[in-house]
């Protein structure tokens, strides 16, 4: 363990037993919400940042949950000591948002009232519900209003979300490789998916649970979404065109090497990750539109006040930058300030989770400034 | 059906009765090609074209097959009189390629020697294989050398196959959106494909004849395709985000109008195509590699001695231009001049089927420069 590690983190847990109303108009209770909590609050309660994670992401986005663990946290090279989200100077906060399977409660948990699973019982849930949520943990832990939310892919959803739904409740965001909207083309990616897991056996309508696991469903549902989060050049990088198999590029069950590490990367998901749980999240990022509720998509984004560092990725093309663009010039219109770094990467949507040291100079600054502002 | 149709065609039959060795070393016999022609063969033998389909296409290229066809052949667009392939001048053959299911033997094709298909035992065929089965075509035919070989995607490369390996049978060669060798994500996507097939349970290891067909893998990888068809550009313009069903976004089984396009086609695909001959036509686009058998890539394309016109379309993210650039370049360091037009287009790679006006212009001129050459 570096000595830039938060070290040994526990996950905690809170139940709350009021009715959640979800944006369906939908209730449900009692909800439990998994968090991890790194650095002090400060006695003003004015350094807490939220970190919101992305599609099969968990609470535990830093240091190690026990001594044998082989990885840190998600987002380790982001958040400790001197990283990006300085543990000595912020108190940073990640929970496992709703509908998830990592200890907050989703369609993978005990339905109380009958004692099994919820399976498509439970409600469809948006991104708004997470960040209501969300809400609720911060509420608990005492504080009144945040530094900073921040997070990538669908974590940068729920930091917009933040923004536009609280704008009281946070001093600014960090969106990262995220959009107000996903495009029509990342939709396509997640209905190869739904189908997959859908059209497996196994899948049974989402009553699986004590019976097989629809694994093939979701190992292809993954296999495909891992196309979207590299880019072309990583593809080449990464594996070209090598051959993986001894019986030779006549074989008919022969595989390239990009073929090996897609399968190897898609059934190991199946040991982490439930297929509703799955679905139900897909379905989540595909609705998920700022304009929801508002007159339309400027009315939205002229909502956000909250100081903005955007960060995008060239070569990501689930997520691509003229999304972001398309935000920032709303916000500017509206007379907002927001900042926006378009980084040059190879990586593709995965930038935000390898990205470290480009990232972290540009939110060292901005929260540096923040927090400044905030706490004088 | 207008005056710039080739009109009633009827798709012809010749079976080749001696062994045909694959490139894999196997040995097949006997063998049947599918083919159409348009046009007449003049009496100096010298205006005939071949033209190459893609992935799922078949001989019939242009006009109609009966007078009650709903549509005509999959290039007539640019296949008739006064088009870009005018029959007036050229002698337009089409023919099924090698492993396809529409005449040509494939593995949906009856084992005489079993009086049942093929599936899994047949060999795994190559577009070298695809190439030479349309020699043996064309030698049948009286044709001692080819005007042109052209096509698109797949297609492609079995003109740039030709030039590699005949560069005496042809006298020039049009590959449109293609390439010499497949780039590791296009890899990756026929991958998610090949797995929603073989874990359809219905494909049993191919033998599924007679029985259930494996009717949601093919539909599944055939979405996947689809999506490598389009560009972003086009799926926004297509579909934008717009809601398709009446229960509303929080319907757990509500969906977008892409996923209903996707749904749609990919099941309409499992009525005209079989699941083994996709499995085999995708493995012989990810092994095709014009430098397999030759010192390097760079010697492979050095033997291209056709004139030579490519065509590319600047969304194509599939074969993507640079592709072309870089065997353009090749050609260029050996001294020859082969002409590339990058064209500006949204459809992604489905451009090659859908924008007659803009390749017609190129290749009208290319074919009129090349045929003065060969008939003075």
């Amino acid at each position: 363990m570096d000595k830039n590690s938060v070290g040994l983190v526990k996950t905690k847990y809170v139940t709350f037993k009021d009715d959640f109303y979800f944006e369906s108009g939908r209730i449900l209770s009692p909800i439990t919400v998994a968090y991890e909590t790194y650095g002090k609050l400060n006695k003003e309660k004015n350094n807490a940042i939220l970190i919101c994670h992305a599609l099969t992401g968990s609470a535990h986005a830093a240091g190690y949950n026990s001594p044998d663990d082989q990885k840190p946290g998600w987002w380790d090279g982001m958040i400790g000591p001197g990283k990006a989200f300085d543990t000595d100077k912020y108190f940073i906060i990640c929970s496992n948002f709703l509908g998830s399977c990592y200890g907050t409660t989703g369609p993978a948990s005990v339905d109380p009232s009958t004692g099994k699973p919820y399976g498509l019982k439970f409600p469809v849930f948006t991104v708004k519900d997470m960040v209501k949520l969300q809400k609720k943990l911060i509420d608990y832990l005492g504080i009144e209003k945040l530094l900073c939310v921040a997070g990538g892919s669908m974590g940068g959803m729920q930091a917009l979300e933040w923004a536009v739904t609280f704008p009281e409740k946070t001093n600014s965001i960090i969106p990262i490789a995220t959009a107000g909207r996903i495009t029509p083309m990342a939709i396509a990616f997640n209905t190869i998916g739904r189908f997959a897991i859908m059209k497996d056996p196994n899948w049974m309508n989402g009553d699986y649970y004590g019976k097989a696991f629809p694994r093939d469903g979701l190992a292809i549902a993954r296999m495909a979404g891992h196309i979207t989060y590299m880019s072309d050049k990583s593809f080449h990088k990464k594996f070209g065109r090598r051959y993986a198999t001894f019986g030779g590029i006549y074989d008919f069950f022969g595989y390239f090497e990009v073929e090996n590490y897609l399968k190897y990367n898609g059934y190991k998901f199946t040991e982490r990750f439930d297929a509703n749980c799955y679905l139900y999240i897909i379905k989540a990022m595909d609705i998920f539109d700022l304009s929801y509720g508002y007159g339309s998509f400027e009315e939205a984004v002229g909502r956000i006040s909250a100081d903005t560092l955007f960060i995008t990725f060239t070569s990501d093309f689930l997520f691509p930058s003229y999304q972001t663009e398309e935000i920032v010039n709303i916000m500017k219109s509206h007379g907002k300030k927001p900042e926006w770094v378009d980084i040059e990467s190879d990586y593709g949507h995965d930038a935000f989770l390898l990205e470290f040291d480009t990232q972290a100079a540009y939110i060292k600054e901005f929260l540096d400034n923040v927090y400044k502002k905030v706490a004088g």
